[in-house]
């Protein structure tokens, strides 16, 4: 066991978990209990097949409970550009309209990024105990495609819940701006004022998957900046092909400290919604958002079936591949016939 | 067995490739025979096990002959903007200067679009009798993944039989432009003057994969519609996030017919190759390619596989995904499970 699943087994132990019974925690989920709610995800993040069960059961009543009734919005951006702070004032927005806040964070590399999350905590700590808000960072891991499945889960969990609007910020850099755009209804992308400066902090295709952008820290010496940024963009992104949602991409300018642009940038996010509903892409989107879940979760079980049925063979073909030895076709075809011989023994 | 099928096999049996042994292939291929490269692209192309046999020793002889010294150039865009016009013209330019070009296609959708092919074959006339041109339409076929590896093998083939510059030519829309970026060392994007207007056709995200842009159809009363194209362009360009080659994308203006502008086309496609192999971003693509090759594989012989072994098993889970009865999570794992279960019957 290394640190990692030990200080989680403490936390778990801390939480007494084990004495929970599912049927009590989805009653407390359904009162919308924060305490269960977070029991019930730290059973998520666990790696303890007794826990995993009890996690899995409680998905399981979620999926068929829930009426999709939750809006689920990807904030990204680069680090420095204010995801946090935005958020902060952005849920206490939606608070004052009724609204129920849950945030989760998907971030594959927070063993190495301790310390931005814990700032971050600290920044959130005005909404942090406000009834209607539920704030969770990611459940860390190596692989990607299990954080994200698990944040799948977690956000099954909080619409079970009632929180009405989810929000899931990407902490990592790379891939996971592509993951939280596949389990969202909605991608915001933050810019830092300045076009063009930046970019390199951002991953090619991230740009192209925004419905809003905003231009970003809008505020004092850089609200012109920020403007000239927001016309460039606004060229940009005309350039780019129409997406399956018919939704032309915004480009808003705005700060959360000092707080401006914000009811233009909440205005079109409900916009966004009203017309993803009226032509049905929302729907369309979550079904096949639905598939693409279906199929990493096959993907990752698949790969550890490899591993604990064909041991060191699949490193093994990866590096022949790589010396030109065999083709990968064939090398494909080694894997699955082992798996076959295996069971033949 | 379906028609496409029975005029596949005719086909062979045309070319008698049952009597051909690989050695003989083999040795064919190594005199850059262009009757042998075909019979064993036919043989690729085949789903007879006994051909895909040859198929399979033939590509294993190449992968461990080639000595990756041919470049793969990936040339797409909607259908008419003259992807045909500009690879007959620059296939030429190609000739001239000494080398071996072998042009292949990938179109998922080809039994559609029959029509166009049999029209680009016409077009092609001018250079198909040429000793040290190869041109070959795409293996048909349902499903990209299938299609794209094929395409993979047909490629090692054509650089073992000396073609030191393959072009592959996406005529299919969607996925396959992408795929087509996964084989290649640059991508080239044909656009048509009249910037915008035309986005339509392109899908979300190929702009970016572009190494060289060219507003193509350049001519007469076009010139300076393409003129400001490609100032927009390049103001477009500027936008994206450098990519991993750090190679600066071009947007260049030219014409097939009459010729203009193919000179600096060629120049820059030079300077590509130039810049990715000093800087060993080249090798280290390759090598990422490969790796994405054997992924497909496994993911398409596991596929197979599951549908093997489970039947009906795998439709019904996604149809009780989409009707929120199971989760994926619990999904794939019965999956995973019937594949364990059957096996110990």
């Amino acid at each position: 066991m290394d640190s990692q699943s030990r200080s989680q087994q403490a936390a778990l132990k801390r939480l007494k978990i084990g004495h929970l019974s599912v049927n009590s925690l989805w009653e407390g989920i359904l009162k919308k209990d924060k305490v269960a709610l977070g029991q019930a995800v730290s059973l998520i993040e666990s790696n303890s097949p007794k826990h995993r069960k009890i996690a899995e059961e409680l998905i399981q009543k979620a999926i068929q409970y829930n009426k999709n009734l939750s809006f689920k919005i990807g904030v990204t951006g680069v680090p420095g550009v204010g995801k946090s702070t935005f958020i902060n004032v952005y849920t206490d927005m939606l608070i004052r309209q009724n609204h129920s806040v849950a945030i989760l964070t998907v971030d594959p590399s927070s063993q190495q990024s301790g310390g931005s999350i814990l700032g971050d905590k600290t920044r959130m700590k005005d909404i942090h105990s406000l009834p209607n808000v539920f704030i969770r960072p990611s459940p860390s891991g190596k692989q990607l495609g299990g954080v994200a499945n698990k944040t799948r889960e977690v956000i099954l969990l909080c619409e079970a819940a009632g929180f009405d609007r989810i929000l899931v910020e990407t902490v990592g850099v790379g891939q996971s701006e592509i993951s939280v755009a596949d389990m969202t209804d909605l991608f915001l992308l933050l810019m830092l004022p300045g076009a063009g400066d930046e970019l390199q902090g951002i991953k090619r295709g991230i740009m192209e998957l925004a419905d809003i952008l905003i231009v970003h820290k809008a505020d004092g010496d850089n609200a012109l900046k920020a403007k000239t940024a927001s016309i460039e963009y606004k060229r940009a992104l005309k350039m780019f092909p129409p997406s399956d949602s018919s939704w032309t991409p915004v480009v808003l300018t705005a700060s959360s400290e000092p707080v401006s642009g914000l009811e233009e940038v909440h205005h079109q996010i409900e916009a966004y919604f009203k017309h993803t509903i009226a032509n049905g892409y929302l729907l369309v989107n979550r079904e096949k958002q639905q598939d693409i879940w279906f199929h990493e979760c096959l993907e990752n079980e698949f790969f550890q079936f490899v591993q604990t049925q064909t041991g060191d063979l699949y490193q093994k073909l990866l590096q022949d591949i790589r010396e030109q030895k065999i083709t990968p076709q064939t090398a494909a075809r080694k894997v699955i016939e082992s798996i076959y011989l295996h069971d033949k023994k």
